[in-house]
């Protein structure tokens, strides 16, 4: 069965000089002590956030590169506008410098966790995995990943689509402090998630989730030019939405072009919970607008002709002007940069925008 | 939040006047031994399938009743046509003469499975914990059930859609013998499914499933007409699709009415694989056939005024008749035990003929 073998995956270094990790961060970066045994071999790109005079230590051993916003303004010159600032969207320079097929983003207060078993989980060996075998969208598998060992297709599953569709998003989940709005964390400040469900599954296709950026992997061939962080933080009406806008545009897109997108395993440990009063500052707006951007997600149409993540992306930003732009000036921003994005993507990956064109089929 | 209360939910016997445990057997029912803890609160339904003149054995102190095919022929006339024979697709039989509010259906080689700390499941427990409490049909909830105790909706997911939709199916798992079809049990015979996946949820909006009649809970009173089990085993060239054929018809009308549909825990302990070279007999033609099937059922529109279970099962069975008849002549005549179903269905249930039509709201 296609798809099968790459599941049982060696154990490492896997993918060594095909993924960057990219960590954006403000402060020192001791966490990574912790994921030493499984993040020494790959490189690092790490996007500095705020004062870029400001020095971030890295334990020694790694092998890094750091861009700061100097380094951001001056690669990108006037292109640098469509990067958040005083924010973790930044992070989404770290997919466009990258010269490699996949990345893995985490951000520096997400631990390693344990499995049910006490044992270390390799966030990252789970996330290849993930991205190596395929994703099935069409169907739900009521055993969770048919691809995993010791599981497969069910009785009743259509015989067509057990080859199912190259996946293009990893998403990880967190044990310790969920991934809560502020008025979730306001109403249940003592919540924590100690519940390890042991599963992989597809979105399936047509169904919008909520994406964070927090334990994220992804093929950046496939699907990098849509993970885009959005304006988020300095200077903008809302924040803690980056990842989120990210998903959904990637979602449709990944729809569009017979992608697949998997949620589940792996776990990270999230240390700390961040500061509930802050976080409604930054999210309220966006608790108003998400409440019409679903339907508009929900029903973006895009056309037969976008057959790279490129061209969907360019179309999406026009549907984005369009039609949010009504609901506040900031969408129409928004879609400006979403062409500045891509813009500043092509220029820095130039066979890449042609690969992007090869790459996707329209379903 | 709406329906958080329902997941705490007492222990025993929930329900005990509301639900219907309803069993298709042909042999003496010893395995309910092991449910005694569980089951015996409960009333059963008992359809026994084949000779009618075999006398089936049920433990002490169980409160049954029992039909065998001369109680169907009798109590249905003429339209007992519409019931399988030598098939357990007969036990959508039980769901017609039920009273009650919920039904909780088993096959008789499921035994009680244990959980990771090596408890006994009580599977009913679950099922009614799982229909008690809304879905989320309409966006993916990356925690899975928010509704469970130490759950909830995570960051980016739109509020307004955290009241869900009501629960009209609960769809639970295997441990040890997978629900596999015939190719995949011929190809691997020893497969033996030991991940125990602790999670509930919800089967998105327009995505299909394959739902297994293994250890299945529905509520009657929201879906009961679409559990219709089809026209296999005796007389026809078709078997192991019965429940198939059910999941799809109330997936589709459940999307349609607003209904939820949960899978996931609880497991049961599913003892005995059958017998690959005679399920493959029973499956070949499903298999062909299930290729037009899928695609037929993704894209059924229901009508706005098709506001009740029966008359979406109707239009249903129209639809069927018309793009499903083309394939092979069965099809015409499962579209006629449909609409005879239904009649049954609703001969049998003067008032839920009237209760079915208040309910539903087209969406």
């Amino acid at each position: 069965m296609a798809g099968k073998e790459s599941s049982s995956v060696p154990s490492t270094p896997l993918l060594k000089d095909e993924l960057d990790i990219v960590i954006p961060t403000i402060r020192n970066l001791d966490f990574l002590e912790m994921w030493r045994p499984f993040f020494q071999p790959y490189h690092l790109i790490i996007v500095q956030d705020g004062d870029p005079s400001k020095e971030i230590k890295v334990p020694e051993g790694f092998d890094y590169e750091l861009y700061n916003r100097n380094d951001i303004n001056r690669i990108l010159g006037p292109k640098a506008n469509c990067i958040s600032f005083k924010d973790s969207a930044c992070r989404c320079f770290g997919y466009m410098v990258s010269k490699k097929k996949y990345i893995y983003t985490i951000d520096d207060d997400c631990f390693v966790a344990k499995d049910p078993s006490d044992k270390e989980i390799n966030a990252l060996e789970q996330h290849i995995k993930n991205l190596l075998s395929p994703s099935t969208p069409y169907f739900f598998n009521t055993l969770y990943d048919p691809y995993r060992v010791g599981a497969d297709f069910v009785r009743g599953y259509p015989f067509s689509l057990r080859e199912g569709a190259p996946t293009a998003v990893s998403h990880g989940l967190w044990l310790n402090i969920p991934d809560y709005d502020a008025p979730t964390q306001l109403v249940k400040p003592r919540e924590r998630n100690s519940r390890y469900v042991d599963a992989v599954l597809t979105i399936p296709k047509g169904t919008l989730f909520p994406m964070c950026g927090m334990n994220l992997a992804f093929d950046r061939d496939l699907i990098g030019p849509a993970m885009y962080f959005g304006l988020m933080g300095d200077g903008q009406p809302i924040g803690r939405y980056d990842d989120m806008w990210a998903g959904w545009c990637t979602k449709v897109i990944c729809d569009h072009l017979g992608l697949g997108v998997k949620t589940g395993l792996p776990y990270i440990w999230h240390s700390k919970a961040s500061n509930p009063f802050v976080n409604l500052k930054k999210e309220y707006k966006g608790i108003f607008w998400q409440e019409e951007l679903i339907p508009f997600f929900q029903s973006v149409a895009l056309p037969k002709d976008c057959t790279s993540v490129q061209k969907c992306y360019i179309e999406l930003s026009k549907q984005v002007r369009e039609k949010l732009g009504k609901i506040d000036p900031y969408f129409t921003k928004l879609a400006d940069a979403m062409v500045t994005w891509i813009e500043a993507w092509d220029e820095l990956n130039p066979s890449g925008a042609a690969a992007g064109v090869a790459n996707g089929t329209a379903k």
